[in-house]
């Protein structure tokens, strides 16, 4: 049985609940994936997850929320366990869980098909909320300890320096569609780590 | 009346043609941002420029070709004419460019049709040979200059500078959908050109 996000769940339903979540997390992303946003069914991703969709709409009033979090699960929350006290270390790590991300058959489709739909106002809304989310609970963090450390500035623009990573990565997969190698990944690091200490 | 690639055509027949050619590249790219390239019908882009299919398809003889052709056209030439003497303004004046182009409504559409068809052989050889395009007669030659001049080591990995420039640039407008200022540029490439002037 699913749960609302709100409702006090007692340990024990929500033990028997998360893999039913789960399941039908999947299967919202390979949907996105296969389909896009705007083709997406509610219906048919509570089908065949083996649900009805009164117990999908319950836990994900909107699509937008059941792809939200789809999206959320599917990346991971690397960036909370990154804390190697060095700058330079934890961002080779945000890059790869992000290049494993991107690189894998289905994220890469999510994503495409995200940029395809990208001016579809409930398509943009999500890409909002995961960039601000992604902005709290991730990279941003990193960002803040190197400040914190004295490695960075104080006015250091770690959202220019986020952009020009994610950019970076994402022009090389999908519009040179070359591997984002090791080597790749470092070079350009240490290029852009290099650029913003000047100050 | 329009021509074939490798004919000789006299002079006057060529000034007749180019406003047709001009034409059909203007419907090509239009149809390009609405349907996407998979959709894009030849014969539905002749009648639209008001000729028969077997005159497109004389200069263009498949589809790739003539999406090329109407990419190439809409990007327009600039890297040619950009020598200012300093890689710093020189960067700057193709940002402007690619940003005029992919901030107008037919390049943003152009760009998620084509983002969102990269799976697609075709597609992908398009991207392929319009990156080797701009490598050959683009933003390559601003930075052989620029290490004729000595402003750059011999080494420099110019294709690395490209992707990243090019890719904040496109995660700014696709991902964040925040507009590419002046601002945002002139910061995005200083601190590039100082990570790539260290050594």
């Amino acid at each position: 049985m699913l749960y609302s996000p709100g409702m006090t769940t007692p340990r024990n339903t929500k033990q028997r609940g998360e893999p039913v979540v789960r399941r039908v997390l999947e299967v919202a992303l390979e949907q996105l994936a296969t389909h896009g946003f705007e083709r997406l069914s509610v219906p048919e991703v509570a089908a065949l997850a083996g649900l009805n969709k009164t117990s999908v709409y319950r836990r994900w009033p909107t699509k937008a929320d059941l792809v939200r979090e789809a999206l959320a699960a599917s990346m991971g929350h690397t960036a909370e366990a990154l804390d190697s006290g060095d700058l330079r270390a934890d961002l080779l790590a945000l890059a790869r869980t992000a290049v494993g991300f991107v690189e894998s058959p289905s994220g890469l489709a999510v994503l495409r098909t995200l940029l395809a739909e990208g001016a579809n106002p409930e398509v943009k809304g999500l890409a909002a909320a995961m960039l601000h989310q992604q902005g709290i609970n991730g990279p941003a963090l990193v960002f803040e300890r190197a400040i914190a450390r004295g490695e960075l500035a104080q006015d250091t623009d770690a959202t220019l320096v986020l952009t020009t990573l994610a950019g970076a990565i994402m022009h090389r997969i999908l519009i040179e569609q070359s591997p984002v190698t090791e080597h790749f990944f470092t070079t350009l690091i240490d290029m852009v780590l290099f650029g913003v200490k000047r100050c």
